[in-house]
């Protein structure tokens, strides 16, 4: 596996996979190369057997400063002013973020630092979220005059309307402590145990039969978005197909008989 | 009324019908037999004028455990691996589910204990809950191979997606406070003071007219699903209705006299 | 500008409406009156340069009382009962809600008092809300007969399920406190100090282009009724625009260049 030097990739034994935003100097700004970097590895991380669980963590202050302003603003000299790179780079990027959604293993945002606009909706994108207490959280496009359209896409998936709105019509900044509370982040630790707390969450996330990782996340996005009997007419197939399946034969015979299951990931 | 024993029904002079689940060897499990009487005593009840308000209670250190797994187990012995038999329960778990929601008595949840996968649903599902200290709740399909699938459809109509995610996909226990944190329940109480909590709570709601209470309940739901001008067109034509409804009409009389009104529960 | 003195409107030289319902004898309840003057003062608001964002204050100890029963009341001696009448108030408060949300400017509800029913669906519908210690909230319809139904489409957007059925079926108040915990509010303080942290985050989004806060309000009630690729394709487009617009150009620029932006507010 080649390892772009801006976005580590790290397999352990128990298929936990660490990918790092390593653009310390860029604050790990979403740059056409990060945004490559992240669309693959998400993307070798969904279709290898190997990997069960990613966890998307940061070198430097930064965890990510969104989007890379200065090639933004490269991108004007275009004889449209821009419009068709900017709409190239949203495009990629919001697959980036679906791609997070869609990737069929469970995703941990191990947040240690200053995650902001498109950083936030990253952290807003993972399935779940572990934040240092000196992570702060923002979506500050509106002091630029560039309102973060695309990370409330994620954010407003996240938190309640009011808290939403007071990120993105101030661009203050959230604490982690704050971030918490409102739902955008599980849970807070102290900064020099964050990486044992996500890792921990991985292992025992990694634990379980990929097959049922698999199909319950794809499950839970779909069925958010259907009303309540079409919800449940789905997940019902879900299930059914789900109890048919070699890893759940196996998981209640072994929760029946007392003993540890040995998944087949299928 | 006839009183199975494994689900006591109690109705009492103000219209609150208590329902215990009283399955205490097998955890309060939704058995077949369990969901025949859920499913019987909540239509029963929507369509019953003496009952005012439902209150859904448990016997024992569970308050439900879910599925049956020995006889979900012995439901792969047919010749199709038990695709028909686990389609006809879940068909029918989700019906009871939806029952509890369409009904047009308010449903209050009181939880003294574990309320593990569909006995979490069965919380979720109600339209107010209020725990013991003593309960705790969970998704934990995933640790059998068999992902929460149906239960995610009500849980993840009560809390925000990580939350959600984080009971479904490491399938932890959540404590009664922090289930109150996430809104999964109204509020925590003693484990000596929740029937009085309850039942104070359903005097409460049992003293409001029966007509009022079923018109809101089943327009909550509703304009839910909608867009928002929807819901608003929607809620207008409720209101226009309810106001023209004797209850309504003696109820705003009664305020401006300053007396206590007489419903009519029409 | 005229001032009807049932609801103030002070402009301050930083862009700043402060609307202030101003009917204290009656509680600030939502008369055909105040219905027509907010109508008028959201719909000015919105097409006036000079307003940059809007603050929703209230004299008196109630912040604003719902509908006005004795008008309601009036109502019935029409020939159909009151139907027609109900009608028309009801589609012209959904209006006046729905032009605060489809208002270009930002709004910030400042509640000092009580906001009860349709007042409470008032600060519900603002886009952001501060609350005085001494603010209380609830939907007391329940208590006369009449379902808050329309109240419920504002509420059930700005709280969990069990949060909203509580104060609906219940009809119990809400302190501010709780309030803040819900997600109805952003934030409470001290009675004394609530004009002052209101004007505090007015001033800060006045600071903001007003296209951009425009566009950013728009895109954001919009994209919470998509799914999740409708909602980026749609929010990728809007930053698109945004980003060819001059307050992006001259925010981007100012950015880099250390310097505050002027803005054009296009």
């Amino acid at each position: 596996m080649t390892t772009p030097a801006i976005l580590l990739r790290d397999l352990d034994a128990q298929g936990i996979l660490r990918l790092t935003l390593n653009d310390v100097a860029r604050r790990n700004a979403l740059s056409e190369a990060m945004l490559a970097a992240l669309h693959g590895a998400f993307e070798d991380a969904g279709s290898d057997p190997a990997v069960r669980v990613i966890v998307l963590a940061a070198h430097g202050p930064a965890f990510c400063a969104g989007h890379d302003l200065k090639e933004m603003t490269a991108g004007r000299a275009g004889t449209d002013g821009g419009k068709a790179y900017f709409a190239h780079v949203m495009s990629v990027c919001a697959g980036v973020m679906q791609g997070i959604v869609n990737c069929r293993k469970p995703v941990i945002a191990e947040v240690s630092g200053v995650a902001t606009a498109a950083g936030c909706q990253l952290v807003a994108s993972c399935d779940l979220a572990i934040a240092a207490d000196t992570a702060t959280f923002s979506t500050p496009g509106v002091h630029i005059g560039l309102f973060c359209a695309t990370p409330m896409v994620a954010l407003s998936r996240n938190v309640a309307d009011k808290h939403a709105m007071e990120m993105l019509l101030t661009g203050d900044m959230t604490s982690a402590a704050r971030a918490a509370e409102i739902g955008l982040v599980n849970r807070v630790v102290a900064h020099e145990a964050l990486t044992d707390a996500t890792m921990a969450m991985a292992r025992k996330i990694a634990s379980k039969s990929s097959m049922t990782l698999a199909t319950g996340k794809r499950a839970y996005y779909a069925q958010r978005e259907m009303t309540l009997p079409e919800a449940y007419e789905y997940a019902s197939s879900v299930m059914v197909d789900n109890m048919l399946a070699q890893d759940a034969r196996e998981g209640i015979g072994a929760f029946i008989e007392k003993r540890a299951p040995e998944w087949q990931d299928a």
